[in-house]
């Protein structure tokens, strides 16, 4: 089984360019002397969450319980559920710690801390940048909501912030102030909780664009991060990695021509990139996605700039004189995506490729639904 | 089961409101004289089909060949495959036509003509409106393809085309205008297949913009429409529908507030609505989707106005005095979507109820894959 015969459209993921990720990765945070704690949501995938960890299972954060049930099921024992708990979700939490795992739940009100039973672990969701939920670092109710899980019999492991908004910053300095206010505000609201008396040993920051700027980490214990295995054109486009780092592409078939117009049409619409347009936001729109042959040279300046649930179309970038690639009907092509987690989300399995080879050489299943 | 204790995100279908939905576009396209070709790319579901012809599998339309293979598995055997074929993928489609299903070919080339062993009916595609694929009417290279379908002794079914601007029509006036221009469009190509010696019996024209607004189909023999079954926001936008005529939602359940923004937090991410924005290019932008109660009683003024991965923010409409409403942590709301297609391609199935009660009726599997 090759790129060339898999039925299209399908996602071709290369392990090597997931390693080089991992270790870029692992390097920057053993040097800053902190842990990772990888976020499983943009892979959902077992195989691909053993090259994080050399296959022995470590500490991971999941967004959803049908990850934490499935890695928990794979030997993960040290999970991180990274979504405000629900309450009705409580009883699937005991389920899964009554079978050993140290399964952490999120919280920022007191409703929820009142939810919870005795044992179960807790952090608090410090809001750094506005982003979605979370306390304020200076917020009193901080210290309400330490007081009921006290009441509860829960356990304030510490708080947890995501920088969320670093996902639209412009540059380096940017990157590295969303990274030092992220790490600040995590920080602060430990230190409130220990100044009340609560232990709060766990400062839990991390976003992959703060993850790569971070040049001070006192005082964190962990650092979340998940789109940096694949990462995409969002995080090209804010300067977190280079094109040639994206490990994970659409391989799909040419399915037609528009000659009238400058189109190549393709058999990969939006069902399997996903509608993420991510890029539309940043200073260079990348359309659908940037375009590359089935070894992963680009061809200059096109792009997917549009797809209907099928249907994609090629066209050459507006603006740009390069010419449109002769690519006849029945030629594959690999589409780079804006996001790597809404793109593979649109796929049931990863075919694994070796640079330089169009061999796959393993399917990895993907985790689904809630 | 019921609406208040099942997993959150998930899908439910209220049954009465896709039977009256069929039943209207039924009873126009009776009244006009014209037979139904359903598009099952939307639910994808075996069970919504049987809702379209009571049970006795009728001709559809499909966009991918794993949704050919399923619901011939499920009795159906008159079976259009609406995507431009890839050279690739002409074995699966002879291995199910082996199995008495009558599945017909899409093609606008004479390369694709070329690919095609004896016996395969096959349409040419046209465009109407320069929408994406397909040969203008006055194509002459639709006698090229004619004469190659000859050569390889495929069978010439007939002509296609579909209305797909008509999704962004302004009005009724041009609604009406597109589907006269997609029925004239598509009758010209079969006149001028005629006019040179050959039969091409079928043509098949259809959106459900303009299956809802074609007011003279002569010379059309079926119709196409998938999105009538569920309905959405961009359906409602351009008038083809009213609100209450949204059959599917997404329910979820409040996690969080924040009340210095306004913001309502919900477990229903991107994940369960798909990034589709299809309302922001319309005149009124509907955010993620409007918002109900689990009973379908709109909150006013109330949008899903952001999504993260698995974190959705309601909040009120720009511009309006309505208040939030008083949602604790826990309260579940239905979040009805900007494009049915693409939302339902969230999840893997749907959950089943009838106007008036919270009970879950069935679970229906959708399709899933290529």
């Amino acid at each position: 089984m090759n790129l060339h015969d898999v039925e299209t459209p399908f996602l071709a993921v290369d392990r090597h360019t997931v390693l080089t990720n991992v270790h870029r990765l692992r390097s920057r945070l053993d040097r800053l002397g902190t842990a990772l704690r990888p976020h499983v949501k943009t892979a959902k995938s077992i195989d691909v969450a053993a090259l994080l960890d050399d296959g022995t299972p470590g500490p991971i954060t999941v967004s959803t319980l049908a990850e934490a049930e499935a890695f928990a099921a794979a030997g993960y024992r040290d999970i991180l559920y990274a979504v405000g708990i629900a309450p009705h979700k409580v009883a699937r939490v005991t389920a899964l710690r009554e079978r050993g795992v140290d399964l952490i739940v999120l919280l920022d009100s007191a409703e929820q801390a009142a939810s919870l039973t005795a044992g179960i672990p807790a952090l608090i969701e410090i809001d750094c940048d506005g982003h979605r939920g979370g306390l304020r670092p200076g917020d009193p109710a901080l210290l309400t909501i330490a007081r009921t899980l006290e009441d509860t019999g829960a356990d304030l492991r510490g708080v947890l912030t995501h920088a969320g908004e670093s996902y639209f910053a412009d540059g380096d300095d940017e990157l590295r102030a969303a990274a030092d206010n992220e790490r600040h505000s995590a920080v602060r609201a430990a230190e409130t909780l220990r100044a009340a008396g609560h232990e709060a040993p766990v400062v839990s920051v991390g976003s992959t664009p703060t993850a790569h700027f971070a040049t001070d980490l006192t005082g964190v214990t962990e650092v979340r991060a998940g789109n940096f295995v694949f990462f995409d054109l969002v995080m090209a486009g804010i300067g977190v990695c280079r094109i040639e780092d994206l490990a994970m592409s659409v391989v799909v078939t040419v399915i037609g021509h528009r000659h009238d117009k400058g189109w190549i049409l393709t058999d990969g619409g939006w069902m399997s990139t996903s509608r993420d347009r991510g890029t539309s936001r940043q200073r260079v729109d990348q359309g659908y996605g940037l375009v590359t042959d089935l070894g992963g040279t680009l061809y200059p300046d096109l792009l997917m700039t549009d797809a209907s649930q099928e249907h994609g179309i090629l066209s050459i970038r507006p603006g740009s004189t390069a010419a449109l690639p002769d690519l006849p009907v029945g030629a594959r092509v690999r589409i780079l995506p804006n996001h790597a987690c809404a793109t593979a989300a649109q796929h049931d399995r990863y075919h694994v490729i070796e640079p330089g080879s169009p061999t796959i050489r393993a399917t990895w299943p993907r985790v689904r639904g809630w």
